[in-house]
């Protein structure tokens, strides 16, 4: 609520660097609001002098000079976006400059001192909203899409921000109003006790719109795995090579543009992007730095960080494990993860220093096993295949899967209303109570797309975006 | 000399990330070369449709989508700046998209599929260069520029980008030149034992000369100060407030962006930017960390980090301070810096503890004292003032300041030859060994802008520049 408070004036003119911090070749800083025109003009020196706010045309770039009072701040291109066409809605202005701390930091400062306003977090999108260009889950998935570093997490906020889910939550609306005004038009009614609306359509209705919400809330959980990496947990004793074994994954992945910094392999993380999918590997240090063996610490840490992944590893060393032991863990393990939505994948590790290949745990326990030598890197590509095989079992492709926790929200709301409307025909309450909960459910699925919004939901929207967009 | 090797060739496209690495708003994906607007046209998806590689306007933006096969990447704007008219002067696109790592990354990746090739370090300022879009000084000023965090350091960049110092060199060579031209035209007629050159005037030349040059190379350590930080040595034993004073003259630091992250302070290196000069101070923690009072150490360590400083601040705590044994350090200290280019500070901390304010050291000592409190931030202005005043005297406005160690290379091996001229003169040595100094003159000035160049120095200059460059 501070949040629209401090920003309830969109009058005024924003601006902020747009690209990220830190030097370069080149920065962008843009404005947006009424005065951008007259106050970038004020310090643009063109190099051709016929240049006016009245000449200038929008999407043209022109090269020239920003004036620090007499002496030249930098040599730029200039890009005047007229309203409606830019990004906010509004007049818009980008400078792009070089991109020294010095040059970013006293142009935002010139212009500040012009009267501009510094952005707040996500004003640029706040403001395409509040001017209509996009709704609010499109405005949520541009954040998500900057934010992205795995194909499948790009895909899925491109298809949000494409206007995908929008679509979807808008056919569901349209039902609903129906539905309502169906509803409403027997309350116009009420003294003549008609029945406009088909009860047995309805009832349809309600089964189908229950369906479609379900299956989204469905997807969330492996929307947000997406977004945030699916968890690994990779468990085992000290020096069975667990990260010999990252590495070696690291190198199976193909096509890394490696001059390009925070590719993907985060060293604080340990995450690792595979055809696409991020794998987020849970620190389990605790256990590796412990001189017990796992069983006997009795398993009860492991469970903590296991009940975190959707996968888990557990890597043995061939060359020194012992069978029966290894047994008892993992038959545990089995029992443990038998009701749960997880994975369990046994990598025997280490064959290299063995005479001949394995199989008997295989058979005994009827786990997946990957027997693998990760120093010698030897079978790491069926272990990459098996995880991505993993997730791959829920394809992303076609249906819409939901990421943003503020959604899965709205739409376990709109479902629970959706459910009291269903009690409701069957206790054969008034329809008028009936139309109570129905406004609900539109409400709910409103606060997705922003028909229905309040300052707080905006604040903790755009409060979480960067400065700059 | 494998740098330039690597890329004779610039007849291909090349391509880069031209913004600062990680995810922000916006990042600028670059390309320059002759199948710039090919490739691009050919992953663009523009709004409307009518646009081709025919009719396309050279700096105007277009709204669009860069496709991935059958999948938007990205929606974005695409420019196109039609050779010469671009920075590099070859046919160049510029892709504004958002800047997450993953749109980043894969958008290189396509380009890279589409037989573009990813740039080297300072390829795209290299090509500028080799196009006659500027000089050399001025391709190593760019460097310069973006790598600017002080405003005396932007300065000096952008006015040797703006050519001010590639001027100077050009007359110093027309000089130079008109010399070499009157030694020569007597070579030709000399049988004839003509004097074509009036003795006088080439003597009042070579003085004027060697004036200009040592001016010039004498501005290099101040140049060089300017850009790497004046480097400030603070000793004192422990707890006598280094830390608190440090932080008290970052607060005395006006009108800073707080939001734009690496602003003015870095902890690891410990700079301040004050009125817009760039103090480095040095590390002395040997000395803070041990016990030893400095004196019981012989200064030894000390003096090899003063060595390096151009100003001395010794701090002492005037609550426990022994004034005898300071007066002790202080008279060595003032003996060592006798001779040496160093301004050396007494900063007298604490005077929070003291009854009324002490006076004798400074008159004892004749050194320039100034009495603070870090922890009340009392006088702290002083001492920003009084560090930033014995900078200001060799002030940079108006002459030209070298700060590259090539050109202080170069110009020093110009001057050398001059001398071996004037030697020459005054030993009548025969007039074509003398052409043979001045012709090493002229090549030495000729490095500089890089009418003289050679693979090696062109390896050196931009394989230092940052990628996308």
């Amino acid at each position: 609520m501070n949040y629209l408070q401090s920003n309830a004036n969109t009058n005024d003119t924003i601006c902020a660097l747009a690209t990220p911090a830190g030097s370069g070749a080149i920065a962008l800083v843009r404005m947006s609001g009424k005065q951008s025109l007259e106050v970038a003009m004020q310090l643009f020196q063109p190099a051709s002098n016929q240049l006016t706010t009245e000449t200038i045309k929008s999407h043209q770039q022109y090269f020239g000079k920003i004036m620090d009072g007499d002496k030249t701040l930098d040599e730029v291109l200039l890009t005047y976006f007229k309203a409606p066409h830019s990004y906010t809605g509004e007049d818009s202005v980008e400078i792009s400059c070089h991109g020294s701390e010095y040059i970013q930091r006293r142009l935002i400062e010139i212009l500040l001192a012009k009267g501009i306003r510094f952005a707040e977090a996500g004003e640029f999108t706040m403001r395409a909203f509040l001017n209509g260009k996009i709704d609010l889950s499109q405005a949520e998935a541009v954040a998500d899409l900057i934010a992205s570093e795995s194909k499948t997490a790009h895909s899925m906020a491109m298809n949000q921000m494409r206007g995908g889910f929008s679509e979807k939550i808008s056919e569901l609306r349209t039902q609903l109003l129906n539905f309502v005004s169906l509803i409403e038009l027997e309350l116009d009614f009420s003294e003549e006790d008609v029945e406009f609306a088909n009860r047995e359509e309805l009832n349809q209705l309600i089964i189908d719109l229950k369906k479609e919400l379900a299956e989204l809330i469905a997807s969330f959980q492996f929307g947000n795995v997406i977004k945030q990496g699916i968890p690994v947990a990779i468990i085992g004793k000290p020096n069975v090579g667990k990260s010999t074994l990252l590495n070696a994954l690291l190198n199976e992945e193909k096509a890394i543009v490696s001059d390009i910094p925070g590719t993907t392999r985060d060293s604080i993380e340990d995450t690792i992007v595979i055809e696409g999918y991020r794998f987020r590997f849970i620190d389990t240090a605790g256990l590796r730095h412990s001189e017990d063996t796992i069983e006997n610490m009795g398993i009860e840490r492991t469970y903590e960080k296991i009940e975190q992944a959707s996968i888990i590893l557990y890597i043995c060393d061939m060359g020194t494990a012992d069978p029966e032991s290894l047994e008892d863990v993992l038959k545990e393990f089995r029992n443990y993860i038998q009701d749960k939505d997880k994975h369990f994948i046994l990598v025997a590790n280490k064959i290299d220093l063995l005479a001949e290949a394995p199989a008997h745990l295989q058979e005994i326990l009827e786990l997946e096993t990957i027997f693998v030598s990760a120093k010698r890197k030897e079978n790491i590509h069926l272990l990459a295949e098996t995880l991505v095989s993993k997730v791959k079992e829920k394809s992303i492709s076609g249906n819409i899967i939901i990421s943003n926790s503020r959604h899965y929200e709205a739409l376990q709301n709109a479902l629970d209303s959706i459910q009291l409307v269903e009690q409701g025909f069957k206790n054969n309450l008034p329809t008028d109570l009936i139309a109570i909960d129905l406004h609900q459910a539109l409400h709910h699925l409103g606060t997705i797309t922003g028909e229905v919004t309040t300052d707080e939901i905006l604040g903790n929207i755009f409060g979480k975006f960067c400065i700059g967009k």
